[in-house]
């Protein structure tokens, strides 16, 4: 017997940077009471990004944040949509280059993540956000 | 008592750029019937790639072509593989920095894109192609 | 009816390169006895990603190490993170810029991949590693 469970989830970003959303996941999986199954993430806007990264070393954070800076700067020259401010451009150019969706297996009820595997969204602005994400688990009951 | 629908939309670009099929695939899924689930796409080609893009300012859609111009140039010296033309090669890795699939929810018969999000396959090739795209959609009937 | 399987593969890489895994992942579509679904594949890893790409022209494999070793150099000085080595945090870069999610829907038993289409762990990291990738196919039976 399959069953399914759609929740929205709103992420409040501090601005630029990683906002970590493993733990809200996983519990969203554990109270959809599948055991084996597929969750799908969906994040509904076009200038924040979602990532799978790792869950360590902060520093490796930083560099991903000092490396993007430098492939897609703020007021890049070549930029015609700069209504919005010197960063919107380039936070659509950066969740392009990255992802909305994810879709991760689960199994005995819990996210198939790797070890050092954490669930992330990538704020792209400079102003904090309210981010919706939309989290689809189908799969058999425990 | 779950359902799904595959379908293939054939899809004819003009060459280089974006090609909007957001009213297709939400046509698509209205006709699967499905209220909750799950709808996902692949694109059968390695030259032209699936994005989710903000769909109100043209300007945003032109950046983006001029950015990734200058990113991942036609004839770069560097590569090796041109005998498909100039631009076979780069298209090739423009296609590899984005995506050719996609997994959006559906909750009460629509898809779950944000207000800004639109769909669009991004050709990369010069030449104007056909492009196949499978859509499959699961779920639980309306 | 809906049935899933749930796997894991071990895939041993010989260093930094591409690994075709079409052939064991077809197979275990076919083994998993479905006709018409979705297949989804999880690499549990932040510094080697999945990526389809075309399986015809080994130049093309070969322009891709040339362009992202030229996009994201080891060893780039702006990098705070080193102590896994210099190829750790490219590696992880190269990660982001491509994916570790792939959802490839299965008509008439078989993926529906293109007819260039082949299915890659690309192995960022210098050394050979072992990557578990997780597999799920859900759908109706033949």
């Amino acid at each position: 017997m399959f069953e399914q469970n759609l929740t929205r989830l709103a992420v409040r970003t501090r601005g630029r940077g990683f906002h970590e959303i493993t733990r809200e996941i996983a519990d969203r999986v554990t109270r959809a009471g599948i055991g084996t199954g597929l969750c799908t993430l969906h994040l509904q806007h076009t200038s924040a990004s979602l990532v799978i990264q790792e869950n360590a070393d902060p520093d490796v954070r930083h560099d991903f944040d000092r490396f993007f800076s430098r492939l897609v700067p703020d007021g890049d020259p070549l930029f015609v949509h700069t209504i919005e401010g010197d960063d919107d451009m380039a936070a659509h150019i950066r969740t392009a280059l990255t992802t909305v969706n994810l879709s991760i297996p689960v199994a005995e009820g819990r996210l198939t993540l790797g070890t050092w595997q954490g669930i992330y969204v990538w704020e792209h602005r400079t102003a904090p956000h309210v981010r919706t994400l939309i989290v689809h688990v189908m799969g058999e009951p425990v």
